[in-house]
């Protein structure tokens, strides 16, 4: 196997951002010259995720709001007495750190309505994704 | 690495309907003639998921409850307006795309109780998931 | 491609318990000398779970929390007429059975926040994941 590593930053400008990364990948495959493969996109932070979905504007605030219903704001978390930010940690766990996607003709293969997006959950930081490219 | 891609595709035929996979992905492997390796599931839709877990036809209800209590199917969506699937998208979200499985034996290398669902979460439709194993 | 597989055994002592298990698999990882690759942890049972987030032991309790809080002990579940264990089932879903992580300096690269957790769902039990490296 020949693995491609490729360290990216994505700088978010609000607590809760879903930012869209599709492009910024497929630059990364562009550039490894890859045809054929799989890549894994992985976050290093336990308070932000990876996920796969559609990127319309209402949706994407849709996204939002099921996380901030499903994980309260405020709710007496045990972890606001060291860090205020509990929220964002459980968010996380829910949609996890990373995916897993095949590369085809030099590309993320991806559907029709499929978008790669980076779920900023406690900032705004500076983040940093590791891309495996395996072909 | 040796990569071997295959698609497959999935009729379904209710709005929610999780469909067991495994048999067909287990072809698939006995195909390729891989004895060890790894197996990557991937739907490219973002109105369906791929999970595993056990197929007991209580649980398999069980799960489709879950989910519609978890992302109730109306709850004044923004993404309404546009496409009236924003409770697909948003359970999508939260079971995600894909699963990453070991190959053993020529197979997958589940344990007792696990097999491998897709999960219809607007159909019916016909679906396209991309199996790609690597060696 | 070459693929190292190892099993590893996990003990828990609750119903519901969130184990750290990051030294064991840099363990399996140093032993295997792979310097620079990926790894894919999988849980081969349906009850259980591998995530990744922040040790930290009140998080650590509010991880446990929202799980109960999202799928309720006790909730008319029609697996439980068979086994009564709905509940485990439906947490496992919504947290997956594994995760895929780069390997960098013959460890896990993960971020200084982050380690990974398994997740007993229905303990006390011993367990079974399948490690498999691949570089």
């Amino acid at each position: 196997m020949t693995i491609i590593t490729k360290k990216i930053a994505i700088n978010s400008n609000k607590r809760l951002e879903i930012i869209d990364i599709t492009e910024e990948i497929n630059k990364v495959i562009d550039d490894s010259k890859v045809d054929k493969g799989i890549v894994n996109l992985f976050s290093k932070h336990s308070t932000s995720s990876i996920i796969i979905n559609e990127n319309e504007v209402g949706l994407v605030e849709d996204m939002e709001n099921i996380l901030k219903e499903l994980v309260p704001d405020e709710n007496s978390y045990n972890h606001d007495i060291i860090d205020n930010n509990a929220d964002s940690h459980l968010r996380a766990m829910l949609l996890g750190p990373s995916e897993t996607i095949p590369i085809s003709d030099n590309k993320l293969d991806l559907g029709t309505w499929q978008s790669v997006f980076f779920i900023e959950l406690d900032g705004p930081r500076t983040r940093n994704i590791t891309v495996t490219i395996f072909y």
